[in-house]
């Protein structure tokens, strides 16, 4: 789990490659979400097929909100460190591609350079809003949208990379008919799997869905608001890979503000000893072992 | 608690003037550490005086163990979104300075320039060891440190940045006379304030040092191994600031590791869902409702 | 000429105060483009009065066309170079603000954070295109630039900073007349200053500007394709600021180019010599001397 | 030239391999220093076999001297935004491997993630000083540096992967025999190629050095001061790399001085227009037209 990145280089082909080997068999791939070398190492270390680089998470972790504020540079930063620590895929949460048709292929190229299994761009409006905010939430046109998603199959470089077209139109008001022609339309010009987004409270969306896509492509759900929706339903409705884009730095939240508030109740922190993790295990997960044999 | 960067230019004076506000009163400064912008938006929150912005933990973040791999840029790239995240002051932890006296100057340069009102640097050898590693503990000759302390003074441009000398005297196993000969002259060539680490199971080595300090400048401590010690007990010895240095960061790998363990276990997130934060939690931290209304 | 960074947080005032003085007091001010530390301390030694921070080199410098592909972290970082490179003030050339309303607050929030003087957004929708290219130069709607000045400008947090609205209405093929109704709108959202752009061959657009714009606000031109045009007409025609954008870049070019195909030419250096600058001129320009001084 | 990033990952091995069979067929390389996009570019369409991201201009780009202010992430940057921009490889000036043994290890690491050719790391002790200053110039002791080159090795990834130990006994004042016995200590540990650095006026050090040096890895020169040392002469001598590692920053500091000073003489750019690079120009080396042919 504590890998050093000297694997990337060689593993680029096969971290995309194994995405595809797993669409090709039909094994459903789960997918956490992280924002950094240490959450991708937790995301890596439970079991998980690939690392969602969340841009809800990166962009919290740079204590802003998920609307486009932060561009390529920081996103990119972010899932290149995730890469670097995992062997695992990861998953990057592209936002709308960062602008245009030529942003989407300069997306494209940079995450392939660090290694990027896997780039996954959405059809709203470029500056978007997060997808579980009420209001704001505007679709692009589908052929503007096919033209970024064909800009960034040109500009792909290995053959093996991943390109998901994430759907937004559940999200914006749209039924499945309108999810449904936009997907088979974003695979006609090159993706290579589609994500079809839903903030439903359950999953009938996404499965009415399924249901009518005929499998011409792998589907990715993001089960955050619908989550009783088991791996072994979403098999059964034929998607191919869930992602679990954001629990972790729920957990997160609510872990440390009941630790920090524990600490300053108690003037001490002998309270919460046993109940977080030890410094050692910090060193562990960043590879402290391994670094100290070397040199 | 979900500051905004506008306050920060304004905001340099007092947050540093407000650190030595509090020495000069003889008020105990608590304060916990965090490696970006949630994380340290999570210690203002919580009520703590202060960010301590960890080495360890912005080494974990980025997939590192903390032995001086990472350099100033990324240590104040973490530093600087962490101030820009809170209103509330940083307190930087330096590692050695980042090489010789000249480094030691830029770094305070550096530092001052993104607003930071705290500087923290130690008297190892660069590159140095995280000092809970048994090992390769190897201290700078005094007087070489009090070089490295003169030239970040020399450096300085705002009055009331703060700082810090952190010996290690202890860790490297001295005793107190060592401690106490460093602080002294550390003091004399210009520190602000004296950061007295141990790894020590009790306070004894801590509070043999405050015991014969005299008071001459504020006193640090890090209370990482000797836990019980308590803020009260803390006043008591003279100590100017406690900092909780990676508490937050352990809580956090405990969480998620338990959270993503139940989400493979359970098949789907519906059962940790009340043991997290909400969505709505993440875009309350990250400032949202604030950038919604703006534009 | 060789400033350090010490007097970069004191000046952030002084150094947008002297902007607004020169403005006040009718003074022209003569601004050249730069992308990184040793061009911008090369326009301050020349005698200068700022530094264009310019979109265009600082995308070349990337190896990359000026058409939106970098973001705000990339200009950002770049103009904070120079900002601390120099003691004179930069302007920055901040694209159409990288978006959105939002962003563009976001933008004039990051920018002064480092200490930047003058922030300049373009009216063109983004992502953008060069303005010397022919084809494809879209303008904003006029009240969608507006609203993004009206952000940037709730965004400010030193009432001296400057924000100039770029309008590229010549550019993109629209009269005098537009240009005029544009800047009026900006300038009443609160715009400090208009830069009016041109390409044409000669000056009679920006003159037929500003012989109709009374003076309402500060103009700022940008002289690259009427080359004739001298800083006697501009202080005549009521022009408040020329920036020459990219001579530098332009010149750098022509050299290196002769230089390197002296040297393969001539299997040596010897041969050019007496025609670059020295190593000890490169340690100059670099601050050596005076961090030679330092510890 | 206008290389876009696309075909790096491929042309890793390619790139390294490249030097790796000109140093077998004994064919002289020319390499040319640079410090961005676009003066590599310059370099590459030059004809230049290769990039030297000189460490010298790195620093000054950043408005700062050459001696170990600047670590690990700014000057990886740089050699990345490099090697994006070209084909030809680059050879990347890595100081001293910013630190110690694990950051030497952690330096190849880096680099070859990047897709770099080669990495140079010198025997000077952290933090060094430019080696053209006179006082202050401090040796490593031959087997510390040979541990650093240990690591550096046994982090490597790519099997062709050039590690250049670059010796700075002349630097230092030491003679021929302390620079052969450390280059034959360096090339025992692993090191593929020697650079043996010179302040001399004339050839005399590095030919005494080549003389008794019996090719037993490949030599590489920088002659920066003995400037008529010719290609012809280098390849009689055995030499097998000549870096020309800051006359294309030095002639841009002439040509800019010179453009600048112009301007503000004449009052207008008209007179030197004929004597600079056109916009035109600018935009073809930054792949302009490539990128406008996409999206």
């Amino acid at each position: 789990m504590t890998e050093d990145t000297r694997g990337q280089v060689r593993q680029v082909e096969t971290r995309a490659a194994a995405l595809r080997e797993a669409f090709a068999e039909g094994r459903l791939l789960r997918v956490a979400g992280a924002h950094d070398g240490l959450s991708a190492r937790l995301v890596a270390e439970a079991g998980f097929d690939a690392v969602w680089a969340s841009g809800l998470e990166i962009s919290a972790a740079h204590g802003l909100p998920d609307i486009s504020l932060l561009g390529m540079a920081e996103f990119l930063a972010a899932a290149a460190t995730m890469q670097s620590a995992t062997a695992v895929p990861v998953v990057a949460d592209c936002d709308t591609g960062f602008g245009g048709d030529r942003n989407a292929a300069f997306t494209m190229m940079r995450y392939e350079n660090v290694g990027i299994a896997a780039v996954c761009i959405e059809d709203k409006v470029f500056p978007k809003l997060n997808s579980f905010l009420g209001a704001g939430q505007e679709l692009l046109a589908t052929e503007d949208f096919g033209a970024k998603l064909r800009a960034a199959k040109q500009a792909q470089h290995d053959p093996d990379t991943v390109l998901i077209a994430r759907t937004e139109a559940f999200i914006c008001g749209y039924g499945v008919e309108e999810a449904l022609a936009r997907c088979h339309h974003y695979v006609d010009v090159g993706a290579d799997a589609v994500l079809v987004h839903s903030k439903a409270a359950d999953s009938s969306e996404v499965v009415s869905f399924t249901r009518r896509w005929q499998r011409r492509a792998p589907v990715v759900v993001v089960p955050t608001t619908y989550t009783a929706f088991s791996v072994a339903e979403a098999q059964e409705a034929g998607v191919a890979m869930v992602i679990y884009a954001n629990q972790g730095m729920r957990a997160t939240v609510r872990a440390v503000r009941d630790a920090w508030a524990a600490v300053l109740a108690d003037g001490s922190t002998v309270g919460i000893e046993s109940t977080i993790a030890s410094v050692k295990d910090i060193f562990e997960l960043s590879g402290m072992s391994q670094w100290l044999g070397r040199g």
